[in-house]
């Protein structure tokens, strides 16, 4: 805290923003916004609408876009999504919605774009909304996102075809339901890293991702994991890579 | 009971088999060997060496050599292999050893070969017991058996250079540990009906073979699957499959 | 895709079927519906009707119709069953509709009947709807089914009634849950192929069918199994065995 | 304590039986032998040889033969049973070794037969040390056991064989591995209370004796159930039915 | 069926009787009702409600007073129990309702009362309903049942003075959740057959039944158990051995 | 590290104290042995010896004495402890051995007697070690133990005789296996804070410790728990409660 | 119960209070009220609102405050919350309601203030209702309690922050959820005894607590725990340490 | 492998290398040593010793010291780590030996050095041999490993000390078992992309790992995961990001 007040101090720090800052040390009513780690790593930090009432998202989201520029709500109601996008909308707003993944992405300011690119894979129709989540956290970080959706193992041709573009993204980022295995099939492909995001699809025994989850930890090739529908994760760590790289590209060091 | 009697009256059973068919009624020491099934079911019932005393297993091998011309002894310790092959060996036997499967078959007289092909696919290594637990008994039979080995998906392209051989056969058996990926990936590029094999290989979370069950599971092409390891039982069901489809080839109906 | 334009330059691919085949390399708002399987599989894809809009379903289905003369819709909500049963009714398409199994077949041309017959065996009422599925994919590709319903183990000896009938099918599909002992019993009466499907009745420990799914793994008799409730991948697999079989009788090699 | 004491001094219980009786109450180094019990639910106590010195299991024995004229040790190490058997062997010492089940009996008194039968039935080899410690309990409470051994249902017909045998009986232990199906099946053919004995055969998915555990938990005909190889314990409540039984009988009431 | 239709002959069994016999062979709309199963076992068979119409379940009920007396529909939907009791009402139809356990009990003529008791303890209120299913099959067989409710180990001073009437029961069903210790606690108390019921209470780890299952597998003294909330079945378990008590207690076998 | 320095200078730390004190921010080879800890929290650290070599506890229980005037190893394998014992004897050391719980516990120093009394409960023989370790670590700290042994529910009588002694103690620790219902009864019937010690007894389902760790979860009255044989958890926190108890009682506040 | 009859006599409870505490043994409608317990504990029982009805609630609310001067009721439904506290407010009675933790509390008398403090730790908002189970139960009691709130690892140096605070308690009651590590990372922190309550927030694998109960069993530092959500035991084994350390601090001993 | 000789014809490939590269194609007795990955991926595969013959090994790691300069042997039994060395040994063979981490590594040619650091944090003594698979894995790669060992949150005074090391750091690797806490403590205290290795110590519930590697999976913090003790797999990925950021920062592209 005593770091927050010395820039003040110092003139490097806007009383306005400092103010903000200090305001992820107080407790409020809807939960601490946290204000601090999105400045120390980078990365927005996600508002999880889930279990929220409306008064609390908007609260936590005005605090984010006073301190960090973006406000990133995640697991929305449907319902809720419009009503938020209007409360937020203003002048010097730009609001960007994608019910499929119940989300919703506000920044007062463009994000500078990075040097680096990120290639999202999906496996069929339904990990669309989890790869949803890890394209906003990208783009909100100012990452290029390239998609590649439904090209599932079960008919692996096109996959092949897909394998250049992903070898030459900087990190692959592969959502996969069912049994989990084109995180694995890619990272046989590519010399690119992936990172393996297991979907809730599937029934019955190993259903609800657990099959794709054990399948990327098993993986006989190199990956890494996050947990079931964690596409905010895999967007986030993607994110921080992709940050080391712009600045190893633009000459300077982060 | 009275069926077998009744065959020995009709002169349709010798004595001699009747009586070996009838030691299937009678409790001995070391467990029942089941002459009635393979009978029945076209297929040598396996004896698992596993837990039985090098008598108990010679006693139930030469019942079943007596019954069903063939006695097929599976999950044998190191050390008994070689003292059973010799114990079994005699003029008008044919004695096949499989070290690392583990197994051992004994034959009086060959079975006829049948008009089917069974390809059995290997991921790795590790995986070589367990096809070959499904090879003995599919040779026991009468199947001719392809292997294609060591054609994990971490190097796809020789998998897909075998795309052609797997899809002219009858049955494909994959065997495949890890996270079981090959038994979707090689579904997803045949016609040809598949039957996963997943093994107990891998380690940590859903180590033991269960990451690759629940990927046979889960597949998002179409499979059936065994228990972990049970080879046998994959080879016997392509048995059974063979066994008609020779019947359909040969004009007969079985 | 080369080979689906050098049969059109051929002869042998129509434009407008090489179109609809075509299709299925590009992304469509709904999904891609994955048409090159089933030509290569000669087994229709099940369009999974949960979590999709009317609009979705039925531009699927229209595509299957158009690429593979046959669209078979699973899993759909009660309410929608018959809306889209309106909506895809036409001249020259046969409509059919399975309430209990929440399923609809849309036909344009009957498959032709293949020499190859598939009993399908349940315990009891609940395991109804998963046969249903196995039924309709087994329909759609020409196999006869046969249904012996409600001869579940508390009372065997309406089972062992229908030992002849099962033991004279090519294969055999048992649907069972609770502790899943039928598919092992009928295994150990006949000399059929069985594949089980462990459904997801029951209650307590073991129940949503993970019972009956470890005692189809485990069975002491030799049988393969699909995942819980996947009565459309057991009707699959045995359909790819009676195509085979078909090609067999028929004295040609598919 | 004063209950004891009293009973001394109404001179219906000798000092000798007495002492015994109320070592139960004294912490000796090998662990207290519950004297109290044996006496209050009619059947012996077992001790468990597993993880307990020679010395402690002579001396545990001991104190069981002065209170209850019974001593039954279970799960001894094969090395030790005849070193055991050996040291307990006195002149009105009966002494009974099963060493396949891997437990040892002494007797100072028979048991008075009980007027109640128990059938015992077992699937297959593997189950017979189970099926003996069951077998051991129920015969130092004095009830008269039938055994019925390797009639698994992958040959049904066996069974069905025995079915008036099993009728017959006041209580059924039915002792099965693998998939478990056994007791299901034995329940549905006859009106004898059955309890499961689930066993640790089988391998992969359910090994162990899960998938057996739950197929108990799950059947769809009545039974009940104890752990898996729990032999013990259901010996000792088929015993407990069985005194009621024999009081019954005998006119009078326990 | 030659047994029926030879009863018919012999006078033993009136044409009407033998119809509603025979229905049990054939396969109805609503699940075949498992008529042979009563008259062999001597038990009740449960028509469960869960999922089935109203039509459903009254046409299953009627054909069971037909033939057994006594209908007992469990696990019915709040609203359809008063429903479905005005439709069954008959002037000679007992009609008894338990709104807690969910059940309905028809029966045209009430059992002969047999000369046996079970006593059944529960926990805590959560676990009267499924004490309620117990209670319902135990008198439509005709025992006399004595509930002990509400007397749980966290207050063990009320279960000390209940000892006495436990112990002169001829069965004790213990019903609990949580921890379930009841029943290890109560099996060490008295010398009755003590069957566990868990029951699906609590919370977290361990919750729906799994810690109150496990506790009654590992108990440290004798008891049997069955699955979780399987009240019908412990009552029809206690019921067979009430019947054989009765038999022995009036002289006769069965 | 500063605080330390600052202690020297200030003379309240002599320099070898500091340097023992300073060793704890140095890698060592064996691991460093966590010198703030026990100075911080009041209790000693376990060094476990499973997995080092007698060098490596050597040198680390040398390091702990130093600083702390005691060192507490368990896990050790039997036939270290007497080596070690050998080893670690000198002129001011006081060396206590438990070999049933495999430990050993050196002194330089005896802890001053703490005002505060803590009650070790075990249900059987087979929870000795575990609640040896509960007792070393208390006596090290200073806390006087109670230990009652073998009152497990099967015979619950004696268990009730000891419910004064348990009542008038601090603390409770109750050490159980099989289905863990001690902890419950005596929680029960006390008004004692009762810290629960599953034990990895037992045999299938919930064997290893996990039904009685349920049950500690579930339990029906209050208590709190630790992992399965978390000897030396269970005691370390009785003994930071017993801390504050005794700085209570004599006025002090720690 | 002699001994409260005794006390009437012995002028030591009056009628009116006997009668009440009387109740406790008297089997009501809706369940007995444990009347006996916090007598006996010093804690109040909680009355769960789940599953019972509003009459229900309200009579055993009203016997508990006529016995023991305090009303708990946890997990009610959000309607029925304003209904129970209107019903229950009365002059003498103060009535608390926590909406968010879905308690209510009502006192005719308040506690005695203890001389011990609490401190309730939580990581995030969605820790909160569990958290006010724990903190309504301790101020019945009559401690005083502490809450730091929002102080999650993401953002440690909120938590380095109150390390004095945690550090100046008797007992620290750490609430989180998702991977659980406060609980670890706290103990590590203070010397305080800890006591961790996991939380069911989280999703996928590890998701409903799982995880963070897994985390503080497995945790490396010294701590106990609860089950999943378990607030309600967290703060009434925190009680009853508080109530032994106020009989410390004034002076007598309970 | 069209490619493999088509370079040759250019004549950038010799016909030495070529013959190895295309070993990779061949079924060799001891299992293809996949030759074609390392060169597609850059980074070196693991030749895993466990459960292969030392003829097996040495053969594999001469294929792959021709085809890629290096050989990596993990999980190799004690006694064979020194004849490996030796065997391997030769004038132009680095060669070193991590007995702690049961691995080995040869090297013809050093690696040139990456412009990228790795910091590979411990928590305590157990996790050095995982750490050092992922030590040896990075350095054959060429990237400089910083290692920080012994920092588990226990003590987490250390952990802060080094928060400025792992944060100048590109990649940083968090080895720990047990509950699993310090990759989540230091992903909230760093910018660094991390990580997790969860570790198979621990014991009880959430042993082997468990626990850490769901504590990985529920991160409230950013991270991704590896399975259980795959040390291989997290050094392979920081490996393959490490080499995409020394393309970055030497200007080149990969």
């Amino acid at each position: 805290m005593r770091e927050i007040l010395q820039a003040v101090a110092d003139g490097e720090l806007s009383p306005r923003a400092a103010e903000a800052e200090l305001q992820g040390y107080v407790v409020e009513e809807a939960g601490r916004y946290d204000a601090a780690r999105p400045a120390r790593r980078g990365i927005p930090e996600a508002i999880v609408g889930e279990g929220k009432t409306a008064d609390e998202i908007r609260e936590l989201a005005e605090t984010a876009l006073e301190t960090t520029d973006v406000a990133l709500v995640t697991r929305l109601e449907e319902h809720s999504i419009d009503t938020l996008a209007d409360t937020l909308d203003a002048p010097d707003h730009t609001v960007e919605v994608d019910e499929r993944a119940a989300l919703l992405r506000v920044e007062t300011e463009s994000p500078p774009t990075l040097a680096a690119t990120v290639t999202i894979v999906t496996g069929g129709t339904a990990d669309g909304p989890v790869a949803g989540e890890a394209t906003a956290v990208l783009e909100a970080i100012g990452v290029t996102v390239d998609r590649i959706d439904d090209v599932g193992v079960a008919a692996i041709d096109r996959l092949l075809d897909e394998r250049d573009v992903i070898d030459a993204a900087d990190v692959a980022i592969v959502v996969a339901g069912r049994e989990g295995s084109l995180p694995t099939v890619v990272a046989g492909l590519v010399s690119t890293p992936v990172i393996a995001v297991p979907t809730s699809t599937g029934y019955g025994a190993g259903g609800d991702g657990e099959a794709a989850l054990m399948s990327a930890l098993q993986s006989c090739t190199v990956l890494t994991t996050v947990n079931v529908d964690a596409g905010f994760v895999a967007g986030a760590q993607a994110g921080l890579i992709a940050r080391t790289l712009d600045s190893a590209r633009s000459g300077s060091e982060d």
